[in-house]
């Protein structure tokens, strides 16, 4: 039996499909958003309309951006000759928190998975080699996350980089086994970023 | 230093006004937000706009509604004899949810708190006296929470309807002392309101 006006039901119903918010928490946050009047709400509201408006991916790289190219391919200051292959825009966004890394991203947009029916195809990995075979591109940093996939997914594309010319390298062993980049600490990363081992 | 697109970075900021959700959480959920697509993100800027758009406060009780008066105060099955008086609309979905109280409701909208200068005019006092002075009620339910400001506002009405020929009463202490009506489960609900104390 609900007791809630339509729109309210809706509202509570819209919140409870975030990652982590069960009906309780939905509950609670729709009757905030009641009591906090028209104004916030509406920016709220506004601020999801914006987000889905004017966001898009950076051509280049993958990296979200509201003007492609992104603001990191963009950016002359940034080293154009290392590019760091990532698996998702979060983890981008955990190497650009550490704020140590001057290069270049690549976001492959996942992992190898034929469990999960995820080929070569299905990731952005002829894009990758597009950038590279224009030459600029010294070195590739492959990023993916510490676990089974992310490993063979580093594996894949080292064999795909055979016959180029450049150094190709993995994040130091300071990323926890089984870990996430996103969920990782900044110094760990820091120190993951400096300590990179040389695997070509 | 944010690394994050302005549009992404205001919704970030607007969902951080929700209560109970950090910086790490409304950035989960504006990453979820993002991946989710064009559509369901719309439905909930929607599901916010309706809210404000749509909702009112019944002029009889102040619950929410959509069409004034209230599902409740329309509803000719429910007993218009009895009015269950609560702090706030979140005391009434509590009780509603109990599925055991017949009645209608009056919401106050807060309870007496000198300290924080709330005193019987900022409270919907004055019109639940005069629904009660309309002689249709027999009587009313001071279903004020279990605290001392609870208390003292079931006090402070019990007083101003001295002059008045109905029965009033108080929910029965299955409420636990302190507790807040919105948490209470079901059950200690259902009891509370079968053993209701009169208390004139």
């Amino acid at each position: 039996m609900t007791v809630l006006t339509p729109s309210l039901e809706t509202l509570v119903a819209e919140f409870g499909k975030l990652p982590g918010i069960g009906r309780k928490t939905a509950l609670r946050m729709a009757m905030h958003v009641l009591g906090s009047g028209r104004e916030p709400t509406l920016r709220l509201a506004e601020a999801l309309r914006a987000v889905v408006e004017r966001s898009r991916f950076c051509s280049v790289c993958g990296n979200l951006c509201e003007e492609d190219p992104c603001a990191i391919c963009s950016n002359p200051r940034r080293d154009h000759g290392l590019i760091c292959a990532v698996e998702q825009l979060s983890d981008l966004l955990a190497l650009e928190r550490s704020g140590e890394y001057r290069g270049v991203y690549h976001v492959l947009g996942g992992v190898l998975s034929p469990l999960d029916g995820v080929g070569p195809e299905d990731l952005r990995i002829e894009d990758l080699l597009r950038r590279i075979r224009g030459g600029e591109v010294k070195e590739v940093i492959l990023a993916t996350n510490a676990t089974v996939e992310g490993d063979a997914t580093a594996l894949y594309l080292l064999r795909k980089l055979e016959d180029q010319d450049l150094r190709v390298s993995r994040l130091a062993r300071g990323v926890p086994m089984g870990g996430n980049l996103d969920y990782v600490d900044q110094l760990t990363l820091v120190r993951a970023l400096d300590g990179r081992e040389r695997i070509r």
